[in-house]
């Protein structure tokens, strides 16, 4: 080693020892004939007093040194009890310079207000700062701990394959063209899905994985093409086993960043969450829920409000607001696609003004702030229209309006983890199927070109009671799943699986997707089911996006060692990038593959497309 | 959960008890009313007792169940003391079917002799076996131990990302086109070598991470297109820093199968190991070292031995081997690329016999057995020409000696790792650079086109006494490189790396890279090497391999959960495949990429190639 001890080990137990650190240069001050240089490692600070002016001289920030001296005590008054090496001070002996450093791009600094993109085309200085370092420090306590745990519930890690095949059906699979198979391609995993759920049928029984995942999916903020979940399977289990283990999990992470989370968590109904907080990833941290109100309205003039669905959300002291504020607030809705954000305003004195207040009865108006929860001074928030938009346009003004009004405490530069809202719930009993029309990418894999696709993915059990029904009535049919959210988060989601093939294979009928196109894509997976699949469940958790929640980040690139950036791309390497026409030859990316079905015997399937 | 117990968990002390257990009908035994089940699941085997006929009429074998029933002794004379729960059964209750199982492609067993093809195609039924079973455990706990190895010592787990910049000129990458950059192209990285460099120079000190990499290689025996490395870098440490901890690590490994590696492991020059075991990966389970002759043989009037290296190794009691077996040796020469194995048989009475024998001097004769420390009833074999390709056939042949004569005992089937024979060394100062005619790929990236190319890889340093003249005698400079060899496989390799800008840019010329061509493609490194870099160095580990000899399995495929075969197949889900048009087109293979320079501010970052 080119060190006897670390920075962060320096204390006045070694007055008078000498010893060799190495570190960065952070900062410089001349004192006349003598030098203080803060010297940084990984571990922490400390100060060395430099008294030759030659060794002095040439240094410049983030030079890397390696130095030998004498641990002395600091001359009263100039101990920094912020530091574990406050009291001492390192007298030089010898200084050599081990590295130089030209000027920075940015300074290394806490509170240095640089863009985006720099940071990360240098990310390697942007790490040395404290907070990436600190949090990077986080990630990886994080993942020990879950592996800790998992280990000591008897859990076994298994890395399934990153170049498989495609689902081509599902969110956009990223694709690898294959070389020694010309014209065919592997895929990257969207979630190790398949593969959990064959180590099941393989008699694992209890598997886990910190896996890499990718979906090739279009520009949305904070997504990143690849990216990190805890993945969780097990045998013989049911959704409370399932559920037990996960809150041990978020219990242990977060007690990590000094937070009890409080056990059992709080369950609700995903019909509650829609209609209480419109949204299936309910913020829990405040109140303000929604009320409905189609029934209060049902004789109303109004003819906004003669809609199949009104609802209301308040915004406490929101009729002070200003015109131009609530004017925003319109666009805002437009923004989500909605017409606009109809509103009352309540008066100190109880009276109601604002548009909506003109076009409702006299009756309505004088129920009303009963009906929602008012107080004098509060804004009253409505939608009306089809129920599933309304709630959730309602449901996102609730999230503003908890923002707005300070009902929410973030963890964040300035609030530490422990001194932050948190708020967790398991949402279940989501309904096994949606509409196509209405589907939103939701789930882990979804396929099909039926009326009806899987809420959460196709591979998730009916509850039991919807085991005989489930296909001649879609629409009513739960599902055997559950999502942890964290103040508003999905932190993950999971389900008792399908384990019969006769079962899976009904559900693929009910999301279009035929027989063949079945055996096609996912035949390995029902070939696998006929030979004594036990019942088996488990979760993901989106482990990018509990770092950033412990660590008191908003964007999932802060935990990212090197991240990409919206739209895929690295500003420190520059890809992805072209290839040469070489590079594109030898991959056979444009070889035509000879069609060709799934192989029947052992030779054949020795040489797929070499032959 | 739908059991009480595991099966593994079973034994006396419940004895009275009812419990509920699950698990696949290993085997079914009738006798008469009464059926006898061997149910089992991961943890292990019980018998359970089922005396109604209509309950163990429909049982098959890898039927999956749920008994409950209450714990008895069994019969006098009837205990299985092989198992934990041998002494009792379950005396059933009531039984319940999980699900049926159709006939098997093979039988659950130890003893099945299946053809790998079958067995990957459903490799779910093969993990249920006893050994890829334990195997899987095994990997389990190799990972586990080395994780909890690296936090005591103060690593950080760092992921790095997957989707990366292509380096062209290195072994094959596997490329990604990037459907929102539509015609350029990610790389699945190689190693996490570069990145793993930048977070030393990001201050990160201590990185390990268990990786997934990526080589697009041609069909070679036991190469899987993506495979795992342990991968470690530090920075401030020296060779012996990094040596000292891979063997901690080795240590902890080989102690999960009962072997006391012995430590500090051997140290041998890369020199050394050419000259007595004609390869840089020596196996040291055994001696049979090769002597070189070339002095001995100078005058001879033997054309063959007139060459500038004549060398021998000696089988021992090679002497009665068979005609057909020496001819079958110059077979086995010429299928790696020789004329053949010139060999003498030494007799009982010390008489010379062989075709050698009859072109050597009378005086040569009389000497060799003693130059060559034969006996009596040996064979010596002999290699002549050029010295590289002459110690590698030599080397080649004391290795097919060793296991031809008995000498290595590998773990096995039949031979526990504990029981086996095991070798460890070092091999050491390695040259920098080979001619780039004699290349192999051996490293981790190749770069450039010129005469010299790396022997580890670009970012090796040189040993110190070679930092001035490395790039004006090439040939000479040895390389601060470290290579693990267990049996004649190297398990691990690393280097103190190049920290300096200045130093890694001569490396580039003497391997032909031009300045562009270095920026283009490593630009980034090179940028990162001008702030700061520590002094830093690393090792890699082959953990498929390390797993692989630890199970003592002959092939990484046995302990990769889901293994491709040699050409990159999987025959599971029939990988790689052909893509749709539609997949084609989205993916954006076809598209022709802008030319572009690395962009020069960040708004032109943030859109690469979506403008």
């Amino acid at each position: 080693m080119l060190r006897t001890h670390q920075l962060g080990d320096l204390n006045a137990s070694l007055i008078g020892q000498t010893v060799t650190v190495t570190g960065w240069v952070a900062r410089r001050r001349d004192h006349g004939g003598v030098a203080f240089v803060d010297l940084r490692d990984a571990s922490g600070f400390a100060q060395v007093v430099v008294r030759d002016e030659k060794d002095f001289d040439p240094l410049r920030n983030e030079y890397v040194l390696q130095v030998t001296g004498t641990v002395e005590r600091r001359p009263e008054g100039n101990e920094n009890p912020n530091l574990p090496s406050g009291e001492i001070e390192l007298i030089t002996e010898t200084v050599t310079v081990l590295n130089t450093a030209a000027p920075l791009p940015f300074q290394i600094d806490e509170h240095v207000e640089v863009g985006e993109e720099a940071r990360l085309r240098h990310r390697y200085l942007d790490l040395r700062r404290p907070d990436p370092a600190r949090i990077m420090r986080l990630r990886s306590d994080v993942n020990r701990t879950a592996r800790e745990l998992l280990h000591g519930e008897g859990f076994m890690e298994v890395e399934t394959p990153t170049l498989t095949r495609s689902t081509p059906e599902g969110a956009r699979d990223f694709l690898v063209p294959a070389r020694l198979a010309p014209g065919s391609w592997y895929a990257l995993p969207q979630s190790p899905q398949l593969f959990k759920q064959l180590l099941q049928v393989g008699g694992v029984e209890k598997y886990y994985q910190i896996a890499r995942c990718y979906r090739d999916e279009d520009f949305r903020a904070d997504r990143q093409p690849e990216f990190t979940q805890l993945d969780i399977e097990a045998s013989f289990v049911e959704q409370d086993d399932v559920i037990e283990l996960g809150e041990k999990i978020v219990k242990a992470v977060w007690s990590l960043v000094g937070v009890d989370v409080p056990t059992p968590i709080r369950r609700m109904t995903y019909h509650e969450a829609m209609q209480k907080y419109g949204s299936d990833k309910p913020d829990l941290r405040f109140g303000l829920e929604l009320t409905e109100l189609t029934e209060y309205f049902q004789d109303t003039p109004f003819r906004v409000f003669q809609a199949p669905y009104v609802g209301a959300v308040v915004m406490p002291g929101g009729a002070s607001q200003a015109r131009r504020t609530l004017d925003a607030w319109q666009e805002w809705a437009k923004q989500r696609g909605a017409k606009g954000l109809a509103y009352v305003l309540i008066q100190e004195d109880g009276s109601l003004t604002g548009p909506v207040a003109k076009n409702i009865s006299d009756q309505e108006k004088a129920g009303l702030a009963q009906a929602v929860g008012a107080q004098p001074g509060d804004c009253v928030f409505f939608a009306a229209g089809e129920a599933k938009a309304s709630r959730a346009l309602l449901g996102a003004a609730r999230v503003e309006i908890g923002h707005r009004v300070g009902l929410i405490k973030d963890a964040g530069p300035n609030v530490p983890a422990s001194e932050a809202d948190w708020a967790f719930v398991w949402v279940v009993d989501a309904p096994m199927f949606e509409p196509a029309a209405d589907a939103v990418a939701s789930g882990d894999v979804a396929v099909g070109a039926g009326a009806w696709t899987a809420v959460h993915h196709a591979f998730t059990s009916p509850k039991p009671e919807f085991a005989e029904t489930f296909d001649t009535d879609p629409g009513a049919a739960l599902a055997y799943a559950y999502d942890i959210v964290c103040n508003g988060n999905e932190i993950g989601g999971g389900s008792i699986r399908i384990h019969r093939q006769e079962m899976q294979e009904r559900v693929f009928q009910v999301m279009g997707l035929s027989e063949e196109e079945a055996h096609e894509k996912f035949g390995f997976l029902l070939e696998g089911f006929k030979y004594g699949a036990p019942p088996h469940g488990g979760i993901a958790f989106g482990w990018d996006r509990i770092v950033a929640l412990l660590a008191g980040t908003e964007s999932i690139r802060e935990v990212i060692a090197f991240p990409k950036t919206g739209n895929g791309y690295d500003p420190l390497t520059s890809a992805p990038a072209p290839i040469t026409a070489q590079q594109r030859k030898e991959a056979g990316v444009d070889a035509k593959p000879e069609p060709k079905a799934a192989p029947a015997t052992a030779a054949e399937a020795e040489a797929p497309a070499t032959a």
